[in-house]
């Protein structure tokens, strides 16, 4: 199983904007010593649900400060970016990182963002679509094109500089619907599979994705799914959760209130992710380090190999958090380390027989 | 005197990309290492004139591998980013290198960039207006603003995070227009003077900003006013110029090819920037440590001190220079840091005369 971190930098009242960069910069440089082998930015805009709203500008800081893990966006909101900036500020990151680029992209879903944008999230479909398009292209060109588009026009761009990494960096979409699934199966993008969701609902989102990749004759591969997690870990499951439940609530309500129309409380029915229910153990990685261990194995069997850490939870404090990795790094890393050689047959064979299950 | 760095990364044919970068990188450490004060990044689009296309990212890659060296733009062209963006991105760069961002902006020349975003040149100064008033309230408001304008519409946006130093990073304007140092006087920015002219041209344009600054009652700064020059210094002046002439007509042809209309070469009449002429010696800082110093003594007394060196000119290979900047750090810097202290006065009294001559 390969771990990576994910992290928006939340910026909870009362706190300093550039400590709590300076702390999320710490977290990725023991990421990157602890073995994991990502690290995945989101991007927010006008809000202290995240205060990264320049991804890749970060994403170039680290790649100075780090050598060998990859540096993925989680994602790029496409709908909100001009297609030929992100893609030359994303090539460049390619380039100063020596292709260690991971492009995730997603439609968006805040409505906040869209309006400080002066958007709406109505045609967030369409600009998506349009923006990966001229994105694909101008990486892949090798000349200068033209286009003549819904939403953006120009003539004789020939974004520069090009990405390293060939055809073009991996494309990873952050979805679980069925037709985020079918563009990936088509298109052969990673899935990003969001956090806070219970196993049963990762399972029935897999074979979902599963059935879009047999609908066009590609096999399942579980190197092209990251699953996002919350992740804590304590001396004790108990102990763990003390620390960890205000902080996670936190995070959960201001996420809820962001996500809801005009930015008011959701009204979302339950089964929504942003409420703590009591299917919450199920949809986190919190615990002592047999208990998250033992979690990830269930992930494991699922056919999904790449986890990716949420560890800034709301105002956890960072002292918690970098004790959290360490004791993960410590005691859950090794194990999970070995279940990467010993277990590949039998993961090989549960996506088998899911797959034909499906 | 101050020096900094001022580079475009350029592209030649047949050198590659991955490989510009690096040099380009390696450039900004050695003049860190040698006692620059700041490097400067310029913006271009879409030809091999310049690849930086997103220089903030840059720069917050930067960051990270200096600890002390300012990080400028030259300039961010303000016409062609969402500024929006552009505040977050700017204030990013600010926060990972602890409030070392110089924001320089312009309102951008070549028409193959404005094509190539779908505009045209025709309203750069209005855009770069509205932009400009959007970043400083992006950068200074404490709560969500709307903005209803020609080009930029939006409700409700607090970009985040905020620059770190107050009220907002030093602002720095590439002109020498009439109207661009009115600007600059009565708004306190810098001034950024372009490469290339004589001395003698430098110093109309320096009395024009001097009697900018007078009619708002402002006080010459010279801390405030930056030349660009383009570098190269050998054993002699002979040698430098042997290994200099070629690279040096190879860039301006194509700046010159670039600044065009249409991007055909450019009919800009005797006094073009971009034309070798006669007078080039008097443009540039090419030479012998020893006449390299006398000029920069010239350009000391018209006021001025603060140069930014362009050194990546055309195909000249990196390691010439290299070789260039450490006979410029060993036996032109040495000197350079005395004049600071000496020849304050003879500076202030210089600024003083000039001042009252306009």
């Amino acid at each position: 199983m390969q771990v990576g971190l994910f992290h928006t930098v939340q910026w909870p009242e009362g706190t300093n904007q550039r400590e709590r960069y300076q702390q999320a910069i710490e977290q990725a440089l023991l990421a990157e010593e602890a073995g994991f082998d990502s690290v995945w930015l989101t991007e927010h805009h006008f809000s202290r649900h995240g205060i990264v709203s320049d991804s890749i500008s970060v994403l170039c800081h680290l790649a100075a400060r780090t050598t060998s893990i990859r540096l993925g966006t989680a994602v790029a909101v496409l709908p909100l970016h001009h297609p030929l900036r992100l893609a030359e500020a994303a090539a460049t990151l390619d380039v100063v990182s020596d292709g260690r680029l991971d492009f995730g992209i997603g439609k968006g879903y805040q409505p906040g963002e869209f309006r400080g944008f002066g958007l709406t999230l109505d045609d967030r479909e369409a600009r998506f679509n349009e923006a990966l398009d001229i994105i694909l292209r101008g990486w892949t060109s090798t000349t200068p094109f033209s286009h003549e588009g819904p939403y953006w026009s120009f003539q004789d761009a020939d974004p520069q500089p090009k990405p390293i990494q060939t055809p073009h960096p991996p494309i990873w979409m952050a979805t679980d619907s069925d037709g985020g699934f079918r563009k990936c199966a088509e298109r052969g993008f990673g899935v990003l599979l969001p956090q806070g969701r219970s196993l049963s609902a990762v399972a029935e989102q897999l074979s979902r994705y599963r059935a879009a990749l047999e609908a066009v004759g590609r096999p399942y591969e579980p190197d092209k799914v990251a699953l996002a997690r919350a992740l804590y870990v304590g001396p004790t499951i108990e102990a763990a959760w003390d620390d960890v439940t205000g902080p996670y609530q936190q995070f959960l309500d201001y996420a809820g209130r962001l996500a809801g129309p005009g930015g008011s409380p959701s009204q979302h029915a339950s089964g929504d992710p942003f409420k703590l229910t009591a299917s919450v153990n199920d949809s986190v990685l919190f615990g002592s380090p047999a208990s998250v261990l033992s979690t990830l194995r269930e992930i494991e069997k699922l056919g999904v190999s790449r986890v990716i850490m949420f560890v800034h939870i709301g105002g956890l404090p960072h002292e918690q958090i970098m004790r959290s990795m360490r004791l993960f790094r410590a005691e859950v890393m090794p194990a999970l380390g070995s279940s990467v050689a010993g277990n590949a047959g039998m993961v090989a064979s549960v996506v088998s027989q899911s797959g034909s299950g499906d």
